[in-house]
């Protein structure tokens, strides 16, 4: 038994948005560690005797530390053989999938790594929006909105102040604070997307102006796991000046 | 007979690395147009008797402008049905994706869009750096070498000010420029990456640092298309300190 560990970036949430490879993977595997993000049907292309664990959140709180999440890595890897991690997006994409992966290879477990559709493309475009745009967006910035210390990312500080499409992933409980550090900077008035649950059948996505987007986004109820987008490409989104009229209406 | 357009994101190269998405796209195509990036083994998903028309560049020069690309998309898919746009990477990471969809939903055509696995994340994932690290990088910044204007994009003037891990696609025939640019920014010892043909069997890589990049690359015969990488990330790449110690030994 030969102990292996391949990080497989699982999409962002339609099922179909996997990779051949990554399928593959899934049918090697001896052991399938999933999390939230990761489509639960993805777990079908595992062979029948694989064994599937979760190792997510639920309502926030951790089942596993990352740290009990590596050790369970190199163990299963040793007991079991082949183990898949299954993460939602891709796995270098704030997925802590370098850390895993240097973890296990310091326990000598060879590793691979399978790249995935990013929600921080992915999503924008589900609901329209291209991240790039020849004449409106030369660049795309993405960005944690949760650190290891629990502040703001410094990098969103100059961010604020690019012409760059800033996509905000884990940010919902950052909301007000990143709408308000674009008001301080004299950018109240930047277009602004909130998509929840991208490219699943229970997308939600609220379009307009980072100004009220935290009233709009109350409003509506839309909440985690959202990824935020900033930038001129919002306003090809088809309902963008509908919404910028409709929500002005609704707030004044 | 529906004329459609189905934009799909083809992945960084390896044939592999399309979604299973794409691959439902291409089985049920009349037409499909693709270009350099895509690779050609992904057409034999495409019906024995569909069309399939090459419309990318060789040698530099472009075979269709963007027009006639656009035309093209409309007459095909009002004479034959179903228009499968393969581009390299994700549609909408600097592929024009947005402009022939704008043109063909302006000519009455249904358009619909399957993401792709973007090389901005998934070349340097195929190298050992991960764009996102807790620690390193909270942050990745993907910006275009190749604007309309030919000129650099003023977001790299920010960039290299910035703490992102900096992604440059297209980049190379401006290698020079964007290392000057750092270096005059006093960030001459950014660590970086070259890496050229990224997740295919002939994928070739240099990593060292800024102020001596373009010596290395031309010392090593690395060309165009490459993805560029510059930040702390790249000293995750496990030959990082090795690569930095031989080509300052090469270049004394």
């Amino acid at each position: 038994m030969q102990p292996k560990l391949t990080l497989v970036g699982a999409g962002p949430g339609d099922g179909e948005l996997i990779t051949l490879k990554g399928i593959r993977a899934l049918r090697q595997a001896d052991v399938v560690l999933y999390d939230d993000l990761a489509n639960n049907s993805l777990l079908e292309f595992a062979p029948e005797q694989a064994l599937t664990m979760y190792v997510g959140k639920r309502a926030g709180k951790a089942s596993f530390s990352q740290a009990e999440i590596n050790d369970l890595i190199v163990r299963l890897a040793q007991e079991h053989g082949h183990v898949v991690r299954l993460k939602g997006g891709d796995s270098y994409v704030f997925g802590r999938g370098f850390e895993e992966l240097a973890y296990a290879r310091e326990h000598g477990i060879p590793c691979d790594v399978v790249p995935g559709v990013s929600s921080s493309i992915a999503v924008p475009a589900s609901q329209g929006i291209p991240v790039t745009c020849r004449g409106v967006s030369e660049s795309f910035w993405v960005i944690t909105g949760t650190t290891r210390t629990g502040e703001l990312s410094d990098d969103l500080q100059l961010a604020v102040h690019s012409k760059a499409t800033v996509v905000v992933l884990m940010g919902m409980s950052k909301l007000e604070e990143i709408c308000a550090m674009y008001c301080q900077a004299g950018r109240a008035h930047m277009p602004m997307a909130v998509v929840q649950n991208g490219t699943r059948p229970d997308e939600q996505c609220v379009v307009g102006q980072v100004w009220n987007m935290p009233k709009v986004v109350a409003q509506q109820g839309v909440g985690a796991p959202a990824v935020l987008i900033i930038g001129e490409v919002v306003t090809l989104h088809p309902s963008y000046l509908a919404e910028c009229l409709r929500t002005a209406g609704v707030t004044y």
